[in-house]
């Protein structure tokens, strides 16, 4: 049986879920759980800049794995704030296909990129 | 047939590398690669900062759907930034399964976590 | 007579203040301030954002001027969101001022580093 | 004698760059200097985060001191990033001036922001 991406994104957030309620000394997840909404969103600042500066350093000559762990623990991070706030990687990918491939999300990054112009910012 | 979230991610990540070279004019995506590193990685922190954003809102009666919309606005410009710099959302994936699920990831925080402490910070 | 700090952020917040209730179409920070608080605060992400891109690109050869210029962006996004919430520059001059220089900084920052390790975090 | 905000500023940054080459384990931000660059640069992010997070909570009733707060940890670790970079507030404020202004740095962001437009971004 092939492992699909899908199987990695919705069985990481299943055990995400498991750990609501767990013993936070126990468990990292459960203790971002147990501290609550800012616990959960620092980290999502956090691991984004710690993308962009692997990134520069990959442009420098630096191992790109460094940049793939970034992101991983970015998505990681997506999918635990998800989690708290009820919601699922389902929902997330069901939009970007919503969007209906990429010529869509253009249009929508067109369509923000010229209100942004509308309104001079 | 069941559309399966990998579907999803490589196909984006497929129409994505699509753009390279593209005409900057005609595809948003194709812009973000011709303006280079830092258009792309402003992206990331910009996005970022909208889930947190969105976050707080749906704690105040915001709806959902923005929040979801976010995470994918972000997921949509990690793939720009994989595809930038030559990588995959399937080497992002692969990480987090070679992570041994979140039992693993658990050690990897953990571990990051007691490393902090031992330095203090 | 000498120019002094004080006399430039304070200057700075008065003029920001200023524009509460102006013509968006006329200013830059009149029309932050009318698109409300999300905007305010997308800028302070944003800005940096840039402050870290700017930072590796000096460490590469780049014009120590660009990181200048980034921190001088972020600083004054700054103003704009504390005059949008009803405060000033000469609170966070008094809070940096009360925790009594920089060895009263440094405790903060290390009770905060001690908590983070007791929390495992 | 008044207490100027160039004193605060500038005497944090005297202290700041007097932790150079100082012991990691005695001083907080000598361990900050001693890690590096991406350290320091992190610490923008996250404060960066804990402005927004703290500044969204104020709208909801929370306390402006917390925002204050945030913000002096933020441009406390811009000292750190100017410092660690062989730059000074002083720097930063020479920019502000130079920039004539509010209607300067209101061109500016005019400017930035046409551009962003002409580029269609």
């Amino acid at each position: 049986m092939t492992q699909t991406t899908q199987d990695t994104l919705l069985r990481l957030a299943a055990v995400i879920d498991s750990r609501k309620g767990g013993d936070p000394d126990a468990s990292y997840v459960a203790r971002l759980f147990h501290k609550g909404d800012d616990a959960v969103l620092k980290k999502i600042g956090e691991e984004a800049t710690e993308v962009v500066l692997a990134a520069k350093d990959v442009r420098q000559g630096g191992a790109p794995a460094s940049l793939v762990g970034e992101v991983a623990d970015l998505w990681f991070h997506c999918l635990v704030a998800l989690s708290h706030f009820g919601l699922s990687p389902a929902d997330v990918l069901a939009e970007l296909e919503r969007r209906e491939g990429l010529s869509g999300l253009e249009e929508k990054a067109l369509r923000k990129s010229r209100e942004r112009e509308r309104d001079g910012d």
